[in-house]
């Protein structure tokens, strides 16, 4: 008995989950791998690696995934849009950013538009510029992001703009219930991220999803301090949420200082990232981080989390006495 | 068919909302109300105003309700919990600082013993000092609080020591969408804040309730801004959430600076709070306020809350297609 909902319609899914398309993470393996397990798959864009992303794409096989970009960073390279767009994505999803000048393009190749937004005016804006779908961000989320809670933006996004389009809940979700209560919420589905990040087919170091297992979410922190490290100029409305280290909570308490330093730090970073140093390089997870204890696959992932939740929903009217 | 769950059954309420002890705005008149409508009413004991507490305890007539302490204000004045106990309270509610000296008073007097907690360490701690509840309160609640946000703290909580005690949850909760979410997540119940802030028997000032129907949850803000400018001592792990108004924004750019200028700021503070100047006092409500439209009584608030929640649960398995 899967859970129907508008955006399992629209988008023609069995399961109302999206992969988060992390950059750098959510590769072609894990997209294909979530959209043959039910939900949707999205390829992270991310800054605009075109040889990666085309690899990446191409890595999905004849498996139908969403590509998905930081809007403020595809404005500054908008050819790669036509490069997603060459390869039929099943959603195009853009986040941080006003998705106004993309939306035409998409629209005119027929892909559904997900657009991430994090406050309520955001929300609004979205679906004026044309979004088909709105995910409503909350600031527990691994990753970028920043301002408001999933919990109380949620159904404030579907008085908003449900009428108009599905929404989506994102951030703190990984695992049955989260989908349940999203559902409660009035959202039509879910986007998971730090569930995905641990998950076999992720691109990201085995290191740092041994990480994720042992980590809490009592130890995450909001910052931009690896974004300042590695030199990547992020607007400032939006940080990146990751688990604490201590590079990080130490750059964390002088950021100006390190906008000094990011010669020496860049090179530090990224020599720590590609070797899976946790100490240095930023575990990419959000609050969810205590519910992600075990090794799965995708399709496990998918298959556990939709059991979960549809075994609470079947039984919802046992509480009522 | 009300809602049955652990928590109803443990505090003998009909429904499993429980009134957020608001210093200064829940009194007896509200927590008898909310009790009344068969939730539980809570009074906010403060900062130690003994003669307003007496007063406002005398106010709930015979109506049992709970007393509400902040805990680090409690230890400055613990003689407050026996003219607490003295009046017999439905149950004790602790929050910001550990509860272990005040447990065993508690527990001699067979009073439950609710613990307001923020992260998952301070979960495991409360329920290994004596906590009977817990409440796992997230950053999008108005008012003091901090750290985490709710939807991936509650599920956390449960699976830590949901063995052992009931979980509440607390933040960004304002209608029935949010009390069926939190049930889906595992939690008992819900605390309300800033739902009764508003409400008809709230002691918050007109203008602050009009101010939370007309607020957005864009426009919140967590800082120690209006703790500093009042000369209130909050340990620096907590501040709190309001709605931004230009005081606060102002202030909060140079906490520094306002600290050398309580002397003029505080009593412009407190004569703006009495009149109800929301330019400089703050409306203490959540990011939950975009749910909040409509004046209304405690009774009709938590009857509404109800029958939303009782539809949604009801109906849950026809989202199974």
């Amino acid at each position: 008995m899967p859970i129907k909902t508008a955006l399992t319609s629209l988008l023609d899914i069995e399961h109302p989950i999206l992969l988060a398309p992390m950059a750098g993470v959510a590769g072609g393996a894990l997209a294909s791998a979530v959209t043959n397990a039910g939900g949707l798959g999205i390829v992270g864009g991310g800054y605009g690696d075109k040889d990666w992303l085309s690899q990446q794409l191409l890595g999905a096989g004849n498996t139908r995934v969403g590509v998905g970009f930081i809007t403020w960073s595809l404005r500054r390279n908008p050819a790669l849009l036509d490069l997603a767009l060459a390869h039929h994505p099943k959603a195009m999803f853009l986040s941080f950013g006003d998705i106004d000048e993309f939306a035409a393009p998409i629209k005119r190749a027929n892909i559904p538009l997900i657009a991430q937004i994090q406050t309520l005016a955001q929300a609004r804006k979205a679906v004026a510029d044309g979004a088909d779908i709105i995910v409503a961000q909350g600031a527990e989320a691994g990753g970028h992001g920043g301002g408001r809670s999933t919990l109380p933006l949620v159904p404030a996004v579907v008085d908003a703009i449900g009428h108009k389009v599905p929404v989506v809940a994102a951030g703190g979700i990984a695992d049955g219930r989260g989908l349940a209560a999203a559902l409660m919420l009035g959202a039509s589905g879910v986007v998971c991220g730090s569930l995905f990040y641990a998950s076999r087919e992720s691109l990201a170091h085995p290191n740092n999803k041994r990480a994720t297992f042992a980590g809490s979410g009592d130890d995450t922190i909001r910052s931009s301090a690896i974004d300042v490290a590695r030199g990547i100029d992020w607007p400032g409305q939006w940080n990146i949420r990751t688990l604490k280290n201590p590079a990080i909570v130490q750059w964390d308490r002088d950021l100006d200082g390190l906008k000094g330093q990011v010669e020496t730090e860049k090179p530090r970073y990224l020599k720590a990232a590609a070797e899976g140093d946790t100490d240095v390089a930023a575990v990419i997870v959000g609050e969810a981080v205590d519910l992600i204890k075990a090794d799965a696959s995708a399709a496990e992932i998918v298959a556990t989390m939709v059991a979960d939740a549809e075994k609470r929903l079947a039984a919802a009217p046992q509480m009522l006495g």
